[in-house]
């Protein structure tokens, strides 16, 4: 087995082109990369009819399974299972509590059936009282330092390697990248910079409710066991709304909870591009077409067409799945 | 009097120096100015013990009354005004009622009598069912071509000079600079990135809800007739928090309803400024430092020196208030 460790996920800088100068050389040839090839000269070569000035060229991430494998745990459920791992250090009567239980023993099917919002506001509680800055100290610490247990590879390697190629080809076309989660804006804000090059506020995410405490010698903000709004679907738009002020022209995403930001971007005007991943790649990554309990897609995949959505196979559109020193995975 | 049409508010982008290099050059020399490039000095010169990577330049400022005249009425209510004569017009019946009647007849004390937030309501209600996109349009026409009745010059040409320079230095150093306001996003976005440079996702400000109209050929956001969260107090560091995810080490404001912000960046570890504009003068612009019923001071300005915060007055702290070439104010 090549060696897993190599890949830092810090590679964005220059990742989006081969040595050749070859644009997304992780992508093969076909409808996926041609669309996206045509897409960018279309809104960014001088003089084109659709080319837009660079402040409206604003492409949105959804992230977990589309730039960083989600199965068969997003990232996130992997954190609070680390976290609950500690918990459980001093208070050992958690070890035989359900939902503690099936993190301390990786039971995937009773872990997938906490759903997803089940792993989040547990996730919220575990981290409540803790003073937010510390939070993300914390977070990113284990970042840099976690093993993917089931993709045998650190944790900050987990990310696709064609998609930091697309990011960065947009970057060098001007575009403003964000990325837009259901997962917690303050936990994917600890990577964002290092893994995509994305600064902390172009991530808009679940956010969490918190308490300014300002007193004598301190001013913070305190986490509280309680969401303020969750990230998804509908309030995918809105929170691009309400962070953004302007409709993107790109988005890529991969589940039902990213269809209507999908064909919000898709319905503007000019040209649009709106990308859907599908997982169909049980060699190199999981294939769960079928259906991820904590993140279906069964909609979206089905209606793609109808919403004008281009469709990327993981299995034939990505000759690279991960960072290449290490682009097998294996389940333990 | 000298021609007030030549100040456009879009000399940001060479606005941080005088011909010959000084920086600042609207600034008078004094404490405020000596402690803004002291700060700058201290977090960017390389090799300072204090220098901070550029990814932690974050300055935040207040948007009315910190870079825009405020007095005697902010620049959304005057949007609102021409709103309302709109209506008025299809609705002659408004003419005689209040509040309607209040702006129809520039009466300030009872426009004042309302409060920001009951002039912010009306603001939602008279703008509700509007979709956001051709709201965001509107505002930014009728921008481009109003007068501000009480300044005597151009609405875009409202903006502070010494604040356009102060800006442009911080972005030449790296900075990224966002406006917090208690103002709404959509309408302070309409002008960000023409009058200061800054892009709208780098407006943080009051939310209206909206709602997702996903429909076969439509998919657009609706303006509704309430807000979603006010930003002002300690929702302004919750702002912050959920927006940027990163403690600011530079904010300038002017109110109480800064307060909390000023606390919150003036106490975080190492160099950290946080002002306060005084507006105490009246013979260039206002001085109400007996206090603003839409924006009251008394508050900031009496505990400045507990919590460390600088006071800027605009009389002797400014040598220029408005773009140079109309820097002279008339009451109608």
């Amino acid at each position: 087995m090549p060696d897993a460790e190599s890949g830092t996920g810090t590679g964005h800088a220059d990742a989006g082109a081969a040595p050749d100068g070859r644009p997304l050389p992780s992508w093969n040839e076909g409808a996926a990369r041609a669309a996206l090839l045509r897409f960018v000269d279309a809104v960014c070569r001088p003089g084109s009819p659709h080319e837009l000035p660079p402040d409206e060229r604003i492409a949105v991430f959804a992230h977990d399974g589309t730039l960083w494998g989600e199965f068969p745990l997003p990232v996130h459920a992997l954190f609070l299972g680390e976290r609950i791992e500690q918990l459980a250090r001093q208070l050992p009567g958690l070890r035989e509590r359900h939902p503690f239980s099936a993190f301390l023993q990786d039971d995937l099917p009773r872990l997938h059936g906490l759903g997803w919002r089940g792993i989040m506001q547990l996730a919220l509680v575990a981290h409540a009282g803790v003073p937010l800055e510390i939070y993300a100290r914390q977070a990113g610490d284990w970042l840099a330092a976690a093993r993917h247990a089931w993709l045998g590879r650190p944790v900050a390697a987990c990310t696709y390697q064609p998609q930091l190629e697309l990011i960065a080809l947009l970057r060098r076309h001007a575009f403003t990248c964000f990325i837009v989660t259901a997962g917690e804006s303050t936990f994917v804000r600890a990577f964002a910079p290092s893994a995509y090059g994305i600064p902390a506020h172009q991530v808009i995410g679940t956010c969490v409710r918190t308490q300014v405490q300002l007193q004598p010698g301190i001013a913070e903000l305190v986490k509280l066991a309680q969401e303020e709004r969750w990230n998804e679907r509908e309030d995918k738009v809105r929170g691009i709304a309400a962070h953004i002020g302007r409709r993107p022209v790109l988005a890529f995403g991969n589940a039902d909870r990213d269809l209507a930001m999908l064909r919000y971007v898709r319905a503007g005007p000019g040209p649009r591009l709106a990308l859907l991943l599908h997982h169909d790649d049980g060699v190199r990554e999981f294939a769960y077409d079928a259906g991820f309990a904590l993140n279906p897609l069964d909609d979206a995949l089905e209606r793609a067409a109808e919403f004008g959505l281009q469709v990327v196979s993981m299995r034939d559109d990505w000759a690279t799945v991960f960072a290449p020193a290490g682009s097998e995975v294996r389940l333990r």
